[in-house]
């Protein structure tokens, strides 16, 4: 398959890595074609791999992954444009941290709305589906990093892309439980845990954890 | 030990009980002195069982548990009076939801302040503990009616206030794992958890069930 990826950063090249291991083709996409980390990344990942703009990126996907920073979210699509997002799932994975305020960060948008909220009010005819931002990335890529099983919350207006994003995670990243929260409006629910993630991580001095829930 | 409980509402009537359960002298606190629930309350738990206003009941009590709706919880403790609260543990229970602007709701604080810190700036001299705002009341008394263990948050800034409290939570309920997030800041994050708690009970059709952090 082949699979854009919105973002440089550790995220949106562990997920890119992990996919082009399993066999795809990926690109990731960033601001400036010429982007230092994406041409590295490149290098070291084999002719399965490339690097592009966002519009790129977007472009060449059949599936897209956004691994940008969230407050940034909204400009990348942006620039991905509106003919190349059309039409296609979009895995949100982002977060919509501030850092400006010094640490820890606060959210930039919660409560009343969210930021996977705000993606598909602005390209409405993207599938977008909210996963995969409630752990480290390593995690995200390879649960059984932890010994017991845990979990991986998803959530979209789609139920065809919600249905295929979770086949997806749970063939090529080996979840075993994916839980369908509804709609988009419960993006507010998954990036409102990041306070407690953030927190969870600095008390247990790893971000190699993740949320179970027990029934 | 004698228990002050501010709320007479399922979640103070559940604690109040098992305290009793566990030979505590209870009362519960409301607005009113006769506040129908809390009458009859009293009345279904014998003679350790009793009932006033929010001040009788934070002047009764050597540990208090805040109870109340999160809406409400600033009037309460008002009312309940600096000269009956100050000195003593105060745990924090409530979650601040907003339901004024139909379901699901949202919260009335949260991001870069919650009611937890609400709660200690007031009331500088009362060592507040948020926890157990994360689960259904039936949980926080009974940890083990789910068949595997999960998690219980702690927060605040008075260490001493914390073991005692994390003990209690461990010797009066079961708890086996208490998590302590660090100052009262923390409770952004365990009252930010609440969209998703929401969201979880309605696709769970159930509010048994609870975050248990794997790592």
């Amino acid at each position: 398959m082949k699979i854009g990826i919105l973002g440089t950063g550790i995220v949106g090249q562990t997920i890119g890595s992990k996919l082009i291991h399993l066999g795809n083709d990926v690109m990731l996409g960033s601001r400036m074609p010429n982007n230092e980390k994406a041409i590295e990344w490149t290098k070291q990942n084999g002719s399965k791999a490339s690097h592009g703009t966002f519009a790129q990126a977007a472009a060449f996907g059949n599936i897209l992954f956004n691994c940008t920073s969230g407050a940034v979210s909204l400009d990348a699509l942006n620039l991905a444009g509106k003919e190349n997002l059309n039409g296609k799932i979009l895995i949100d994975v982002a977060n919509p941290l501030d850092f400006s305020k010094g640490m820890p960060p606060s959210l930039t948008v919660c409560n009343t709305d969210s930021l996977g909220e705000q993606i598909q009010k602005s390209f409405p005819e993207v599938k977008v589906v909210k996963a995969l931002n409630t752990m480290n990335c390593k995690l995200m890529v390879d649960p059984s990093a932890l010994d017991e099983d845990h979990d991986v919350f998803m959530c979209g207006n789609n139920s065809e892309a919600k249905s295929e994003v979770a086949a997806m995670l749970k063939e090529w990243f080996g979840w075993k439980t994916v839980i369908d929260l509804g709609d988009i409006t419960a993006a507010r629910g998954t990036e409102m845990i990041l306070p407690l993630w953030l927190r969870l991580m600095g008390v247990l001095q790893t971000p190699n954890f993740n949320f179970k829930i027990v029934r």
